[in-house]
Protein backbone atom coordinates (compact mmCIF):
# COMPACT_ATOMS: atom_id res chain seq x y z
CA UNK A 1 0.00 0.00 0.00
CA UNK A 2 1.69 3.75 -0.82
CA UNK A 3 0.74 6.53 1.95
CA UNK A 4 1.25 9.93 1.90
CA UNK A 5 2.11 11.93 4.50
CA UNK A 6 1.82 15.48 5.53
CA UNK A 7 4.61 16.42 8.10
CA UNK A 8 6.25 19.46 9.70
CA UNK A 9 9.79 20.01 10.90
CA UNK A 10 12.60 22.72 12.20
CA UNK A 11 15.36 22.78 10.08
CA UNK A 12 17.71 24.30 12.44
CA UNK A 13 19.27 21.03 14.20
CA UNK A 14 19.34 19.03 11.13
CA UNK A 15 22.39 18.85 8.52
CA UNK A 16 19.87 19.11 5.44
CA UNK A 17 16.54 17.61 4.18
CA UNK A 18 18.48 14.77 1.87
CA UNK A 19 19.80 10.97 3.14
CA UNK A 20 23.38 11.38 3.97
CA UNK A 21 25.70 8.58 5.27
CA UNK A 22 26.38 10.07 9.27
CA UNK A 23 24.34 13.10 9.30
CA UNK A 24 21.13 13.59 10.46
CA UNK A 25 19.04 14.68 8.13
CA UNK A 26 15.00 14.65 7.89
CA UNK A 27 14.86 11.47 5.39
CA UNK A 28 17.02 9.99 7.25
CA UNK A 29 15.35 10.18 10.38
CA UNK A 30 12.01 9.82 8.39
CA UNK A 31 13.34 6.30 6.91
CA UNK A 32 14.73 5.26 10.04
CA UNK A 33 11.03 5.49 11.67
CA UNK A 34 9.41 3.72 8.75
CA UNK A 35 11.87 0.97 8.71
CA UNK A 36 10.64 0.21 12.71
CA UNK A 37 7.11 0.51 11.50
CA UNK A 38 7.40 -1.53 7.97
CA UNK A 39 8.77 -4.63 9.79
CA UNK A 40 12.19 -3.42 9.91
CA UNK A 41 12.25 -3.59 5.59
CA UNK A 42 14.27 -0.99 4.58
CA UNK A 43 11.61 1.59 3.04
CA UNK A 44 12.68 4.63 0.76
CA UNK A 45 10.63 7.82 0.95
CA UNK A 46 9.86 10.12 -1.87
CA UNK A 47 9.25 13.77 -0.70
CA UNK A 48 8.17 16.48 -2.97
CA UNK A 49 11.54 18.20 -3.41
CA UNK A 50 14.26 19.33 -0.75
CA UNK A 51 15.05 22.08 1.34
CA UNK A 52 17.48 23.73 1.92
CA UNK A 53 19.66 23.15 5.48
CA UNK A 54 18.37 25.45 7.98
CA UNK A 55 14.89 25.76 6.39
CA UNK A 56 11.62 24.92 7.75
CA UNK A 57 8.65 23.10 6.79
CA UNK A 58 4.82 23.41 7.90
CA UNK A 59 3.47 21.65 5.03
CA UNK A 60 6.46 19.16 3.90
CA UNK A 61 5.11 15.75 1.87
CA UNK A 62 6.60 12.45 1.08
CA UNK A 63 5.15 9.19 -0.33
CA UNK A 64 6.28 5.51 0.67
CA UNK A 65 5.05 1.98 0.56
CA UNK A 66 4.33 -0.47 3.35
CA UNK A 67 4.21 -3.58 3.29
CA UNK A 68 2.65 -4.72 6.74
CA UNK A 69 -0.94 -3.34 7.22
CA UNK A 70 -1.97 -0.24 9.16
CA UNK A 71 -4.60 2.00 10.02
CA UNK A 72 -4.26 5.68 9.11
CA UNK A 73 -4.07 6.51 12.58
CA UNK A 74 -1.55 4.33 13.85
CA UNK A 75 0.39 4.67 11.12
CA UNK A 76 0.78 8.84 12.23
CA UNK A 77 0.76 7.74 16.11
CA UNK A 78 4.13 5.23 15.17
CA UNK A 79 5.57 7.77 13.34
CA UNK A 80 5.27 10.80 15.88
CA UNK A 81 6.44 8.37 18.74
CA UNK A 82 9.30 6.79 16.66
CA UNK A 83 10.66 10.50 15.18
CA UNK A 84 12.44 12.86 16.81
CA UNK A 85 10.27 15.93 18.76
CA UNK A 86 11.72 18.01 15.40
CA UNK A 87 9.92 16.24 13.01
CA UNK A 88 6.18 15.40 13.08
CA UNK A 89 3.69 14.12 10.86
CA UNK A 90 0.18 16.08 10.45
CA UNK A 91 -1.33 13.37 8.32
CA UNK A 92 -1.23 10.29 6.39
CA UNK A 93 -3.38 9.29 3.57
CA UNK A 94 -3.84 6.47 1.16
CA UNK A 95 -2.67 7.39 -2.28
CA UNK A 96 -3.08 5.20 -5.19
CA UNK A 97 0.14 3.12 -6.36
CA UNK A 98 0.60 5.33 -9.35
CA UNK A 99 1.38 8.43 -7.35
CA UNK A 100 4.51 10.31 -6.68
CA UNK A 101 4.94 13.09 -4.06
CA UNK A 102 7.24 15.02 -6.40
CA UNK A 103 5.92 14.05 -10.13
CA UNK A 104 2.38 15.21 -9.41
CA UNK A 105 2.79 18.20 -7.36
CA UNK A 106 0.28 21.21 -8.45
CA UNK A 107 1.88 24.19 -6.62
CA UNK A 108 3.62 24.86 -3.64
CA UNK A 109 3.70 27.78 -1.27
CA UNK A 110 6.39 29.44 0.64
CA UNK A 111 6.63 31.93 3.41
CA UNK A 112 9.56 33.82 4.33
CA UNK A 113 9.61 35.68 7.84
CA UNK A 114 11.42 38.84 8.72
CA UNK A 115 11.33 40.45 12.00
CA UNK A 116 12.51 44.62 11.37
CA UNK A 117 12.13 45.20 14.64
CA UNK A 118 14.74 44.39 17.84
CA UNK A 119 16.84 41.36 17.74
CA UNK A 120 14.56 38.24 19.54
CA UNK A 121 16.48 35.66 21.14
CA UNK A 122 13.73 33.07 21.03
CA UNK A 123 12.64 33.70 17.38
CA UNK A 124 16.48 33.71 16.21
CA UNK A 125 16.43 30.15 14.53
CA UNK A 126 12.52 30.56 13.02
CA UNK A 127 12.26 33.78 11.66
CA UNK A 128 15.28 36.14 10.14
CA UNK A 129 16.73 39.19 12.46
CA UNK A 130 17.31 41.61 10.35
CA UNK A 131 16.52 43.92 13.31
CA UNK A 132 16.57 47.43 10.75
CA UNK A 133 13.39 48.90 9.02
CA UNK A 134 12.65 48.52 5.17
CA UNK A 135 10.39 50.23 2.99
CA UNK A 136 7.65 47.94 2.22
CA UNK A 137 6.35 49.84 -0.44
CA UNK A 138 9.36 49.34 -2.88
CA UNK A 139 9.14 45.62 -2.31
CA UNK A 140 5.61 45.42 -2.46
CA UNK A 141 6.03 46.84 -5.91
CA UNK A 142 9.14 44.71 -6.88
CA UNK A 143 7.64 41.62 -5.95
CA UNK A 144 4.56 41.60 -8.56
CA UNK A 145 7.16 41.51 -11.44
CA UNK A 146 7.67 37.93 -10.25
CA UNK A 147 4.74 36.75 -10.27
CA UNK A 148 3.84 34.85 -13.98
CA UNK A 149 5.66 32.09 -16.30
CA UNK A 150 9.48 33.39 -16.29
CA UNK A 151 12.61 31.74 -16.97
CA UNK A 152 14.28 31.97 -13.13
CA UNK A 153 17.08 30.29 -14.14
CA UNK A 154 19.20 33.74 -12.92
CA UNK A 155 17.55 33.00 -9.24
CA UNK A 156 18.79 30.04 -8.60
CA UNK A 157 21.87 28.50 -7.68
CA UNK A 158 24.96 27.91 -9.89
CA UNK A 159 25.11 24.10 -9.29
CA UNK A 160 21.45 23.76 -10.59
CA UNK A 161 21.49 22.35 -13.82
CA UNK A 162 18.42 21.60 -15.53
CA UNK A 163 16.50 21.84 -19.06
CA UNK A 164 14.23 24.10 -17.81
CA UNK A 165 14.27 26.87 -16.09
CA UNK A 166 10.26 27.96 -16.76
CA UNK A 167 8.43 28.20 -13.43
CA UNK A 168 5.11 29.98 -12.86
CA UNK A 169 4.79 32.15 -10.02
CA UNK A 170 1.00 32.89 -9.50
CA UNK A 171 0.76 34.81 -5.87
CA UNK A 172 3.87 36.83 -4.45
CA UNK A 173 2.83 39.43 -2.09
CA UNK A 174 3.91 40.79 1.35
CA UNK A 175 2.00 40.99 4.86
CA UNK A 176 3.17 43.28 7.46
CA UNK A 177 1.90 42.27 11.33
CA UNK A 178 3.86 45.07 13.44
CA UNK A 179 7.28 44.22 12.97
CA UNK A 180 7.18 40.97 11.22
CA UNK A 181 7.20 40.80 7.55
CA UNK A 182 5.97 37.57 5.98
CA UNK A 183 6.77 37.23 2.44
CA UNK A 184 4.40 34.64 0.68
CA UNK A 185 5.00 32.76 -3.01
CA UNK A 186 2.83 30.09 -4.87
CA UNK A 187 3.99 28.58 -7.55
CA UNK A 188 4.13 25.42 -9.88
CA UNK A 189 7.75 24.90 -8.78
CA UNK A 190 10.64 26.35 -7.08
CA UNK A 191 14.41 25.37 -7.55
CA UNK A 192 17.25 25.11 -5.00
CA UNK A 193 17.96 29.01 -3.31
CA UNK A 194 15.31 30.67 -5.84
CA UNK A 195 12.40 31.71 -2.86
CA UNK A 196 15.81 32.84 -0.76
CA UNK A 197 17.50 34.66 -3.25
CA UNK A 198 14.39 36.30 -4.11
CA UNK A 199 13.48 37.32 -0.83
CA UNK A 200 17.56 38.39 -0.47
CA UNK A 201 17.12 40.98 -3.48
CA UNK A 202 13.46 41.86 -2.37
CA UNK A 203 15.31 43.15 0.54
CA UNK A 204 18.34 44.98 -0.84
CA UNK A 205 15.07 46.57 -2.88
CA UNK A 206 13.52 47.78 0.27
CA UNK A 207 16.89 48.72 2.45
CA UNK A 208 17.25 50.96 -0.66
CA UNK A 209 20.55 49.36 -2.26
CA UNK A 210 18.86 47.87 -5.43
CA UNK A 211 16.45 50.11 -7.72
CA UNK A 212 12.29 48.63 -7.51
CA UNK A 213 12.90 47.99 -11.04
CA UNK A 214 16.19 45.54 -10.51
CA UNK A 215 13.60 42.29 -10.48
CA UNK A 216 12.07 42.55 -14.03
CA UNK A 217 15.60 43.43 -15.27
CA UNK A 218 17.00 40.51 -13.66
CA UNK A 219 14.09 38.38 -15.14
CA UNK A 220 14.78 39.96 -18.31
CA UNK A 221 18.77 39.85 -18.11
CA UNK A 222 19.31 43.54 -18.34
CA UNK A 223 20.70 43.36 -14.83
CA UNK A 224 24.05 41.64 -13.76
CA UNK A 225 23.78 38.63 -11.76
CA UNK A 226 25.59 39.96 -8.66
CA UNK A 227 22.38 42.03 -7.73
CA UNK A 228 20.90 38.60 -6.40
CA UNK A 229 21.23 38.13 -2.97
CA UNK A 230 20.74 34.85 -0.90
CA UNK A 231 18.33 35.61 1.82
CA UNK A 232 19.24 33.67 5.07
CA UNK A 233 17.62 29.75 5.29
CA UNK A 234 16.46 30.37 9.28
CA UNK A 235 13.35 32.18 7.78
CA UNK A 236 12.19 30.45 5.19
CA UNK A 237 9.11 27.63 5.77
CA UNK A 238 7.83 25.09 3.36
CA UNK A 239 3.95 25.90 3.67
CA UNK A 240 2.28 23.73 1.39
CA UNK A 241 2.10 21.31 -1.43
CA UNK A 242 -0.51 20.57 -3.22
CA UNK A 243 -1.48 18.13 -5.78
CA UNK A 244 -3.29 17.45 -9.30
CA UNK B 1 28.27 54.63 37.48
CA UNK B 2 25.36 52.63 38.05
CA UNK B 3 23.56 50.81 34.83
CA UNK B 4 20.11 49.59 34.12
CA UNK B 5 19.74 47.22 31.49
CA UNK B 6 16.65 45.51 29.85
CA UNK B 7 17.46 42.27 28.26
CA UNK B 8 15.69 39.06 26.20
CA UNK B 9 16.66 35.76 26.17
CA UNK B 10 15.69 32.41 25.26
CA UNK B 11 16.09 30.19 28.38
CA UNK B 12 16.57 26.67 26.57
CA UNK B 13 19.66 25.93 26.22
CA UNK B 14 20.58 27.64 30.08
CA UNK B 15 20.84 25.48 33.26
CA UNK B 16 18.89 28.35 34.84
CA UNK B 17 18.90 31.84 35.28
CA UNK B 18 21.62 32.10 38.80
CA UNK B 19 24.75 31.62 38.25
CA UNK B 20 26.42 28.53 39.10
CA UNK B 21 29.74 27.05 39.25
CA UNK B 22 30.60 25.48 36.19
CA UNK B 23 27.02 25.60 34.63
CA UNK B 24 25.57 27.88 31.63
CA UNK B 25 23.52 30.48 33.16
CA UNK B 26 22.03 34.26 32.06
CA UNK B 27 23.29 35.37 34.78
CA UNK B 28 27.14 33.89 34.64
CA UNK B 29 26.75 34.74 30.57
CA UNK B 30 26.18 38.50 32.00
CA UNK B 31 28.63 38.51 34.30
CA UNK B 32 31.40 36.96 31.86
CA UNK B 33 30.75 39.90 29.34
CA UNK B 34 30.83 42.86 32.52
CA UNK B 35 34.43 41.42 33.22
CA UNK B 36 35.74 42.29 29.99
CA UNK B 37 33.46 45.52 29.65
CA UNK B 38 35.09 46.77 33.10
CA UNK B 39 38.60 46.45 32.57
CA UNK B 40 38.60 42.61 33.39
CA UNK B 41 37.07 43.73 37.11
CA UNK B 42 34.66 40.91 38.89
CA UNK B 43 31.13 42.55 38.14
CA UNK B 44 28.18 41.72 39.95
CA UNK B 45 24.76 41.74 38.24
CA UNK B 46 21.23 42.31 39.99
CA UNK B 47 18.13 41.29 38.73
CA UNK B 48 14.87 42.06 38.97
CA UNK B 49 14.21 38.53 40.10
CA UNK B 50 15.09 34.63 38.83
CA UNK B 51 13.65 33.08 36.53
CA UNK B 52 13.48 29.27 36.34
CA UNK B 53 15.17 27.02 34.23
CA UNK B 54 13.30 26.82 30.30
CA UNK B 55 11.28 29.97 30.99
CA UNK B 56 12.22 33.12 28.48
CA UNK B 57 12.04 36.90 29.02
CA UNK B 58 11.37 39.33 26.67
CA UNK B 59 11.83 42.68 29.37
CA UNK B 60 14.67 41.30 32.02
CA UNK B 61 16.03 43.75 34.19
CA UNK B 62 19.16 44.02 36.01
CA UNK B 63 21.46 46.82 37.37
CA UNK B 64 25.39 47.09 38.02
CA UNK B 65 27.99 49.61 38.65
CA UNK B 66 31.16 49.79 36.43
CA UNK B 67 34.54 51.74 36.92
CA UNK B 68 35.04 53.03 33.38
CA UNK B 69 33.12 55.41 31.50
CA UNK B 70 31.40 54.48 28.68
CA UNK B 71 28.43 55.64 26.45
CA UNK B 72 25.04 54.10 26.90
CA UNK B 73 25.17 52.90 22.95
CA UNK B 74 28.36 52.25 23.26
CA UNK B 75 27.32 50.22 26.37
CA UNK B 76 24.90 47.98 24.88
CA UNK B 77 26.98 47.01 21.86
CA UNK B 78 29.93 45.89 23.74
CA UNK B 79 27.30 43.23 25.72
CA UNK B 80 25.44 42.61 22.54
CA UNK B 81 28.82 41.77 20.98
CA UNK B 82 30.47 39.79 23.86
CA UNK B 83 27.01 38.09 25.00
CA UNK B 84 25.96 34.47 23.16
CA UNK B 85 22.73 35.04 20.67
CA UNK B 86 20.51 33.45 23.18
CA UNK B 87 20.42 36.90 25.34
CA UNK B 88 20.10 40.24 23.82
CA UNK B 89 20.28 43.41 25.42
CA UNK B 90 17.61 46.01 24.49
CA UNK B 91 18.93 49.13 26.34
CA UNK B 92 21.03 50.32 28.76
CA UNK B 93 19.90 53.16 30.74
CA UNK B 94 21.49 55.77 33.59
CA UNK B 95 20.40 55.16 36.78
CA UNK B 96 21.06 56.75 40.41
CA UNK B 97 24.12 54.89 42.45
CA UNK B 98 20.84 53.95 45.20
CA UNK B 99 19.19 52.58 42.52
CA UNK B 100 17.99 48.36 43.13
CA UNK B 101 16.73 46.38 40.18
CA UNK B 102 15.09 43.95 42.64
CA UNK B 103 14.06 45.96 45.63
CA UNK B 104 12.62 48.97 43.28
CA UNK B 105 10.69 46.79 41.43
CA UNK B 106 6.54 47.97 41.05
CA UNK B 107 5.03 45.56 38.61
CA UNK B 108 5.89 42.67 36.19
CA UNK B 109 4.34 41.13 33.78
CA UNK B 110 4.19 37.79 32.49
CA UNK B 111 2.37 35.85 29.70
CA UNK B 112 2.07 32.31 29.30
CA UNK B 113 1.93 30.50 25.16
CA UNK B 114 0.17 27.59 24.26
CA UNK B 115 -0.39 26.23 21.71
CA UNK B 116 -4.32 24.23 21.05
CA UNK B 117 -3.49 23.31 17.68
CA UNK B 118 -1.55 20.94 15.97
CA UNK B 119 2.07 20.05 17.24
CA UNK B 120 4.66 22.82 16.04
CA UNK B 121 7.93 21.56 15.93
CA UNK B 122 9.35 24.88 15.49
CA UNK B 123 7.67 26.34 18.41
CA UNK B 124 8.62 22.99 20.83
CA UNK B 125 10.87 25.05 23.41
CA UNK B 126 8.73 28.79 22.83
CA UNK B 127 5.37 27.70 23.29
CA UNK B 128 3.85 24.71 25.36
CA UNK B 129 2.65 22.53 23.03
CA UNK B 130 -0.46 21.30 24.88
CA UNK B 131 -1.90 20.72 21.16
CA UNK B 132 -5.55 20.11 22.17
CA UNK B 133 -8.74 22.13 22.64
CA UNK B 134 -9.31 23.83 26.31
CA UNK B 135 -12.48 25.25 27.10
CA UNK B 136 -11.67 29.42 27.33
CA UNK B 137 -15.15 30.54 28.60
CA UNK B 138 -14.35 28.75 31.87
CA UNK B 139 -10.31 29.45 31.84
CA UNK B 140 -11.70 33.15 31.72
CA UNK B 141 -13.93 33.22 34.35
CA UNK B 142 -11.64 31.20 36.22
CA UNK B 143 -8.82 33.44 35.58
CA UNK B 144 -10.55 37.04 37.25
CA UNK B 145 -10.49 35.15 40.96
CA UNK B 146 -6.66 35.40 40.76
CA UNK B 147 -7.09 39.09 40.80
CA UNK B 148 -7.15 41.44 43.53
CA UNK B 149 -4.61 41.00 46.67
CA UNK B 150 -4.29 37.31 48.25
CA UNK B 151 -2.11 35.10 49.94
CA UNK B 152 -0.64 33.18 47.02
CA UNK B 153 1.46 30.59 49.13
CA UNK B 154 -0.41 27.87 48.03
CA UNK B 155 0.49 28.57 44.33
CA UNK B 156 4.44 28.49 45.30
CA UNK B 157 6.85 26.14 45.10
CA UNK B 158 7.05 24.35 48.70
CA UNK B 159 10.99 25.51 48.74
CA UNK B 160 9.91 28.68 48.98
CA UNK B 161 10.26 30.10 52.76
CA UNK B 162 9.01 33.45 53.14
CA UNK B 163 7.53 35.95 55.93
CA UNK B 164 4.86 37.10 53.66
CA UNK B 165 3.31 35.44 50.84
CA UNK B 166 0.82 38.31 50.31
CA UNK B 167 1.18 39.66 46.52
CA UNK B 168 -1.46 41.89 44.40
CA UNK B 169 -2.44 40.54 40.61
CA UNK B 170 -3.73 43.97 38.85
CA UNK B 171 -4.57 42.18 35.53
CA UNK B 172 -5.47 38.73 35.13
CA UNK B 173 -7.07 37.54 31.34
CA UNK B 174 -6.08 34.82 28.43
CA UNK B 175 -5.71 36.11 24.89
CA UNK B 176 -6.71 33.90 22.04
CA UNK B 177 -4.97 34.18 18.64
CA UNK B 178 -6.49 31.63 16.29
CA UNK B 179 -5.69 27.95 18.03
CA UNK B 180 -2.80 30.57 20.10
CA UNK B 181 -3.73 31.05 23.99
CA UNK B 182 -1.87 33.83 25.77
CA UNK B 183 -2.46 34.02 29.55
CA UNK B 184 -0.81 37.71 30.80
CA UNK B 185 -0.67 37.88 34.34
CA UNK B 186 0.24 41.29 35.96
CA UNK B 187 1.21 42.54 39.62
CA UNK B 188 3.21 43.20 42.13
CA UNK B 189 5.62 40.41 42.44
CA UNK B 190 5.54 36.67 41.57
CA UNK B 191 6.63 33.78 43.61
CA UNK B 192 8.91 30.97 42.65
CA UNK B 193 6.55 28.15 40.24
CA UNK B 194 3.26 30.96 41.33
CA UNK B 195 2.90 31.81 37.49
CA UNK B 196 2.93 28.41 35.86
CA UNK B 197 0.90 26.50 39.02
CA UNK B 198 -1.93 29.32 38.53
CA UNK B 199 -1.23 28.73 34.69
CA UNK B 200 -1.41 24.35 35.21
CA UNK B 201 -4.13 24.66 37.16
CA UNK B 202 -6.14 27.19 35.22
CA UNK B 203 -5.27 24.45 32.22
CA UNK B 204 -7.08 21.52 34.38
CA UNK B 205 -9.95 24.25 34.68
CA UNK B 206 -10.10 24.25 30.68
CA UNK B 207 -9.51 20.65 30.30
CA UNK B 208 -12.63 20.30 32.52
CA UNK B 209 -10.41 18.28 35.19
CA UNK B 210 -11.55 21.02 37.98
CA UNK B 211 -14.11 23.33 38.47
CA UNK B 212 -14.69 26.83 37.66
CA UNK B 213 -14.87 28.27 40.70
CA UNK B 214 -11.24 25.91 42.15
CA UNK B 215 -9.47 28.90 42.25
CA UNK B 216 -11.19 30.89 44.40
CA UNK B 217 -11.54 28.05 46.59
CA UNK B 218 -7.27 27.48 46.76
CA UNK B 219 -6.79 31.04 47.59
CA UNK B 220 -9.32 30.11 50.61
CA UNK B 221 -7.61 27.09 51.34
CA UNK B 222 -10.75 25.27 50.58
CA UNK B 223 -9.46 22.97 48.03
CA UNK B 224 -6.20 20.67 48.73
CA UNK B 225 -3.19 21.67 47.38
CA UNK B 226 -3.05 18.37 44.87
CA UNK B 227 -5.53 20.71 42.76
CA UNK B 228 -2.25 22.90 41.65
CA UNK B 229 -0.36 21.79 39.06
CA UNK B 230 2.86 23.20 37.33
CA UNK B 231 2.53 24.14 33.41
CA UNK B 232 5.77 23.83 31.74
CA UNK B 233 8.43 26.42 31.66
CA UNK B 234 8.92 26.72 27.70
CA UNK B 235 5.57 28.49 27.58
CA UNK B 236 6.85 31.27 29.54
CA UNK B 237 7.95 34.98 29.19
CA UNK B 238 8.93 37.45 31.68
CA UNK B 239 7.86 40.37 29.87
CA UNK B 240 7.76 43.59 31.72
CA UNK B 241 9.34 44.86 34.46
CA UNK B 242 8.31 48.43 35.79
CA UNK B 243 9.63 50.74 38.31
CA UNK B 244 8.48 52.65 40.60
Amino acid sequence: MRYLIKFSYDGSNFYGYQKQPGKRTVEGELERALYDINNHTVTRIYSSGRTDRGVHAKGQTAHFDLDISITLYKLKCALNSLLPDDIHVIEAINVDNDFHARFMVKNKTYKYYLNMGEYNPVDRNSIHQYNKELNIEKMSTAIKDLIGTHDFKIFTSKEVVKDNYTRTIYEANIEKKDNLLIFKFTGNGFMKYQVRNMVGTLIKIGKGKLESGTIKKLLNNEAPEKYIFTAKPEGLYLEEVSYK
